[in-house]
C-alpha cells in the first residue's frame, strides 16, 4: 500500500539492486512525509527529532577552534580522532565498572558518522545472509533497512502497552509497557545473531529495568547472540529513571556493543557524530566497514564534540539538561491533561506518545495519496498538521505490518523544542477538542465510527 | 601473504561476517601502515592524500557561519542542504553542455558524507550478489571493499605504461599510460553491470582523453552498463589537460554517475562532503541507501562547501589553486630529476609516481611483518621513511594480485603539501642517490641483484 518514490525499472537502462526492494527502503519514509517542506509554512515542527535551540555555546567553540586549525579540516583516524576517543573513555569508563579499568581508545572505542552509520557498520561486520536480528517493537525505524542492505532478517518481538490503557484512561506510564520473555524466546532461531535493544526507548520513552535487561541478557548468552545496546538518549532520562547499561550485566561485555551519539547528546544532530563502545573482537571488523565506507567521520566536529565530553562534568552540563528537558516535557503533558486525552508518560528520550484514538475528523476529509491506506495515526498527523499546524510523527510507522494496531492507536510529539515552542503548540492542539468523540461517560461513545 | 589486524574467530563468541573476507577489508590497510603513527615522528609526510594547509578562510567563515546558526546545526535534509544542492547546480550545469538546462537540485545531485561513502551507496543501491564491476588498474584502493561488501564482483584490466617506460628513460607522461579497448571488451559477461572510471586519475596523474572516454563510453552503451566517473580531481588538472566528463558523450548521461569531494577541491579533506550528479534513476535509489545508512551529512561543513562553489568562479579560486599546485609539482619533478630517477608526469590530481626499479637497499636490511611478503614498492616506502624521513605509497596496493608486478615499480608522492614541505623533503631525498643502482649505461647494471 505504502508509496513508492522509486518503481523498479522494467524496462528502463540499468535496474537497481534487490536490496532496496526490502526494509521499506523505496517506501516514501515517514520523515519526508512529514518534514517542514510537505507541510504549510507555519506549521509548528514536533515531528522529526531535532532541535529547535543550538549546541553550547563552549561546544561550538571548539568546532570553531579545530576549522581556524589545519589538521582539524583534514582526514581523521578511521577509528576517531584520538582527543574524541579519549574523551569518550573519560567520560564513560565509570559507567562500564564491571570492567574495573578504562575502556581503551585504541581497540574498544569507535567514533562514527553518527549513530545511525555506526549501527550500520555493525551490521554490515556481522550479518551473512539470513542472519536474524531481533527488534523490539515500536523500533527506531532506520534498523529495518539497514538491516535488510546487509542481507540480514528482522524478526519483530512487540512491546505491550499496558492492559489497563484505554484512550479515556488517563495518562500511563512508558515503564508500563513490557516485552513478554516467553515472546522473545519464540522468537530465537538457530539463524539468530543479534538483539537491539533501544533505552531510553524512542518512540516509548521507557528506560528498560535492570530486572529486564537481564531477562533479554540472559536469552543472549544462552544463544551466543550479540547485543546491540542503543542508548543515544542515555542522558536523556526523567525523574529519578535509572539508566542501565545491559553491557554491564555479567557476561554482557564481550557481546554488548552501546551506541551513543553526540547529536542527542549536545543538541547537534546535524553534526553526525556518534560513537560505538564494545570488545575488540566487535569493534575491530565494524572498523573495517566504517573504513572502507565512509573512510572516516567529519573532524572539526569530532574535535567539538570532544570538547563536549571533556567539559560537561564541570559544567553540570547533562544535569542542567536534563532539568530543562523535564521542564520542556511539563508543557506536553499539562496540554494534554487539558484536553482530557491519553498519553504516555516517558522515563526517558525526547519523545511523548498521545493516543488518538478518540480523534475523529471528517469522513470526506481530502487525504493525499501518500496517506491513504496507512493507519490512523498517518491521517492524525496529516490532518493535525494541516487544520491545526502542528506537526507529530505516526508510530505505526515503527512497527512490522502485523503488529500496526499497535502502533496506530498512537501519534509520538517531540519535546525537543524550547518552551515557547512547546507553548505555542499547545495553544494550537486546543483546537483538538472539538475532534475528539464524546467520552463513553458522556452516554455517546464512537462506536459507530 | 598480507597482514590481517583481525582473525575470523573460529572459537570465539559470534562470528563475524564472511563480506569482510573479501575486497582486503581486513587486511592492515596501506594508510594504517604509512600513516603517521607507525613512522618515525619526524617523517615528511607525502604518503596519504590531504593538505597541510587549511581550506580558504573565506570558505571556513561559512562554516563558522553555520555553527552560530541554529539549524546549521541539526539534521539536514537526507539529499543535502537546498544551499549546496543549488551550488552544485549553479556551479556544474554548465560543464554538463549535453544537457542544454541547469542540473534539477532535487532529482539529479545528491551530497554524500564525502566521495566514498557517494561511491558505496551506488554499489549499494545497484549491485546484486555476483554482479560484476569493472575497475581499471591502478584504482583508487576504497573501490574494491566498498564493492565486494555489497556482494559486487570486481573485475580488473590494467592500465599499460608506455613501453618504451623503464627506470633509465627518464620521465614519462601519465598520457602515455594507457587502457587497451580489446582487453576491455574482454572482461565483460553477462554479469557486468558497472565501468569505473577515474579521470583525473589516482595515482597515475592520467586525464583521460575524450577519444578514450568515447571508447568507453561505446562499450558501456553497446552493454547497457552503468558508468561511475569519479573526478574528485577535476579542478586539479596541469599545464592545460583538458578535463572531460564523460557523461556528456552522446547516451552517456542516463547511465553515468559523477563523483566530485569538496575534500579536494577546497583542501578540506576531513569535511567528509561530497556529492553526486547523474539521472534521476540513479540518484534516487542512491538517495534510499544514503537515507538508511548515514541519513544525512553533516550540515554545518554543507553549508561552507556551499559558499565554497558559490565564491569560486569569481575569487578565479581553481585557477589559482590550479597554479599553487602546478608549482607544487614542479617542485617534486626537479628533486626527481636531479636524482636521475624516472618518475610519471601527471597530467592531474596531486599525485606522481617515481620509477623505484633501480633503488636497492641492504639484503639484511629489518623489515616488519606488514611488508615482507609485499611488493618491492612496499619495502621502498618503509625504507625511504625509515632511512630518509619521507613517507610515500606503494602503488601496488593499488593492483589485483595477478597485476601487483606493475605497481610494484612505483612508489606515489603526493604534493598536495606546502612549498617548504616539499622542497625539505626533496633535500632529503637526494640521500636516495647512495641507494641507486648504477645506471646500466656505467657498465655495471643491476641484473645481479
Ligand atoms: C533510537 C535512536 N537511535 C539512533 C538515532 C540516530 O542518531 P544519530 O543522529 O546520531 O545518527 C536516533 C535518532 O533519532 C534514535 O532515535
Ligand atoms: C580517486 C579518489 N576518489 C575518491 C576519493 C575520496 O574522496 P573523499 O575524501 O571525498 O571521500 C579519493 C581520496 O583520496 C580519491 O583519490
Amino acid at each position: 500500500m505504502a508509496a513508492s518514490n522509486v518503481i523498479k525499472q522494467s524496462n528502463g537502462p540499468v535496474p537497481f539492486s534487490d536490496r532496496l526492494l526490502g526494509g521499506r527502503a523505496l517506501d516514501l519514509d515517514v520523515w519526508s512525509i512529514y518534514n517542514a517542506l510537505a507541510l504549510p509554512p507555519d506549521t509548528v515542527n514536533l515531528g522529526q527529532g531535532y532541535m529547535n535551540f543550538p549546541p553550547p555555546q563552549w561546544v561550538k567553540e571548539a568546532a570553531d577552534e579545530a576549522i581556524a586549525s589545519t589538521v582539524g579540516n583534514h582526514y581523521s583516524h578511521p577509528k576517531g580522532r584520538i582527543r574524541l576517543r579519549k574523551a569518550i573513555s573519560d567520560y564513560y569508563s565509570d559507567q562500564f565498572t564491571n570492567l574495573g579499568r578504562k575502556l581503551d581508545p585504541e581497540t574498544e572505542i569507535l567514533v562514527t558518522s553518527g549513530a545511525n552509520m555506526g549501527m550500520y557498520s555493525v551490521w554490515g561486520a556481522f550479518l551473512d545472509p539470513g542472519d536474524e536480528v531481533i527488534l523490539f517493537e515500536p523500533y527506531f525505524d532506520q534498523y529495518l533497512a539497514s538491516i535488510t542492505f546487509n542481507a540480514g532478517t528482522p524478526v519483530f518481538v512487540p512491546l505491550h502497552p499496558p492492559a489497563g490503557h484505554t484512550a479515556s484512561h488517563g495518562p500511563s506510564a512508558a515503564s508500563e509497557w513490557t516485552i513478554s520473555i516467553p515472546e522473545l524466546k519464540a522468537a530465537i532461531t538457530p539463524r539468530t545473531k543479534m538483539i537491539i535493544v533501544n533505552t531510553p526507548h524512542n518512540p516509548v520513552g521507557k528506560v528498560f529495568t535492570r530486572r529486564e535487561l537481564e531477562q533479554i541478557a540472559d536469552v543472549a548468552k544462552e544463544h551466543n547472540l550479540l547485543v546491540m545496546s542503543d542508548e543515544v538518549y542515555d542522558c536523556l532520562t526523567f525523574d529519578g529513571a535509572e539508566h542501565v547499561r545491559i553491557a554491564t550485566l555479567p557476561g554482557m561485555w564481550e557481546r554488548t556493543v552501546t551506541v551513543g551519539s553526540a547529536g542527542k547528546s549536545f543538541a547537534a544532530t546535524g553534526w553526525r557524530i556518534g560513537w560505538l563502545i564494545g570488545p575488540p573482537t566487535i569493534i575491530a571488523p565494524t572498523l573495517a566497514v566504517t573504513t572502507r565506507t565512509v573512510f572516516c567521520t567529519n573532524s572539526p566536529l569530532q574535535e567539538a564534540a570532544a570538547a563536549g565530553l571533556e567539559g560537561a562534568p564541570k559544567r553540570h552540563y547533562f544535569e542542567t539538561q536534563r532539568k530543562e528537558y523535564e521542564e520542556r516535557l511539563a508543557v506536553l503533558m499539562k496540554v494534554f491533561d487539558k484536553l482530557g486525552m491519553s498519553y504516555v508518560i516517558p522515563q526517558g528520550s525526547y519523545f511523548i506518545l498521545l493516543d488518538i484514538s478518540d480523534v475523529e475528523w471528517p469522513e470526506d476529509y481530502p487525504f493525499p495519496a501518500t496517506i491513504t491506506g496507512r493507519g490512523k495515526d498517518f491521517m492524525f498527523c496529516w490532518f493535525v498538521a494541516q487544520e491545526i499546524g502542528v506537526s507529530a510523527i505516526p508510530v505505526s510507522e515503527f512497527y512490522c505490518k502485523e503488529h500496526q494496531h499497535i502502533g496506530e492507536k498512537f501519534a509520538r510529539f517531540a519535546f525537543c523544542k524550547d518552551i515557547a515552542t512547546l507553548e505555542h503548540a499547545g495553544e494550537r492542539l486546543q483546537k483538538l477538542k472539538q475532534y475528539l468523540k464524546p467520552k463513553a461517560a458522556n452516554g455517546a461513545n464512537g462506536a459507530t465510527h
